[in-house]
């Protein structure tokens, strides 16, 4: 099934400031907004390297319009087989997919089974691997280790995942101004707490 | 400089058998479809998880006719800020370019500033960075690790690298059927040798 972008995320999107440390229910949500600000931090400060990937797209035609850049003409949306985000981390590779959902569950339709695959990979490899799904409608957004994703998905009865689910087994992201999603905090806590430690 | 990608990468690639064990002249080579082979090959006997990223495309306009796939009609390449191969290879983070040069040098100006800054950030944050450049009037292929050719570019006098002093700091990657171009060989030998040695 092919995944269709948001439009927004095609342009170079103009982000407006805020003016409050926390997200406001009026303000409305952008997973992908958030997290590109967000690595864009992580890059400038020199914390870490994330970038999300360039959206995959199969082009069929392109114009070569004399003085002018290359002009493509027709192309079409591609069914991605890897996630959109993976960098390196204290000497670390990650790899994560993030969805926003509206209502109180994760239906799997959501995601690929290649994208699972690919997640169960990662970790077979030593890599950290995880899921952020934001749940739209009450402003939450959470990190869950890609095993329990991987696990209900192939194995579970559901067709999804209950909010309840995520809120156990995953972790609440602290929202603020910036970084607007801390991720690397709660990867700091449960996956490279023994390099914390040594310092 | 806006990088315009070889209209081959656009479209699913239709590979050809070798009959030989090692590249001949006269077939011609590509860089990028070698690559890809050679990680599918990684990939499907499980050895690393490494792939290349889509070309990033900044999209203007799309059609939506009704019941069919939305249609790109308006786009444009857009200028790389990263390398366009990462990955995963025995817990460590790997990340590198790709290029081809017909004569024999590299010129600096296959290479963007951008492109030289990541490199560099990566190698800072523990990952593992290279350049893999193809000689291809002399079938030649080499894995240079990235701090000659970011010292080169940012400090040299020359505007591009001699075939000499690649071939001296570099590594020549083996070349074969399967794997086309080995080139965590190298990897093995030269960044995770103490991995090795611990088997």
């Amino acid at each position: 099934m092919v995944n269709y972008p948001n439009k927004k995320e095609c342009f170079h999107t103009t982000y407006t400031t805020l003016t409050g440390k926390h997200y406001t229910a009026h303000r409305g949500m952008n997973l992908e907004d958030d997290l590109n600000q967000t690595n864009q931090y992580y890059l400038s400060h020199d914390i870490a390297v994330i970038h999300k990937k360039p959206t995959p797209i199969q082009i069929v035609k392109v114009d070569y319009p004399q003085r002018t850049a290359a002009k493509i003409v027709e192309a079409y949306f591609r069914t991605p087989s890897t996630t959109d985000y993976n960098g390196l981390y204290k000497g670390r590779y990650i790899d994560f997919e993030a969805k926003e959902t509206k209502t109180k569950s994760f239906p799997f339709i959501n995601i690929s089974l290649h994208q699972i695959n690919h997640l169960e990979s990662i970790i077979k490899h030593g890599g950290i691997a995880f899921i952020i799904i934001a749940f739209t409608s009450i402003n939450e957004v959470y990190l869950l280790d890609a095993s329990y994703m991987i696990d209900a998905y192939k194995h579970g009865k559901r067709k999804s995942m209950t909010y309840e689910t995520i809120k156990k087994y995953g972790h609440l992201i602290t929202q603020g101004y910036m970084p607007r999603l801390h991720y690397l905090d709660i990867v700091d806590q449960f996956y490279i707490r023994g390099v914390q430690d040594e310092k």
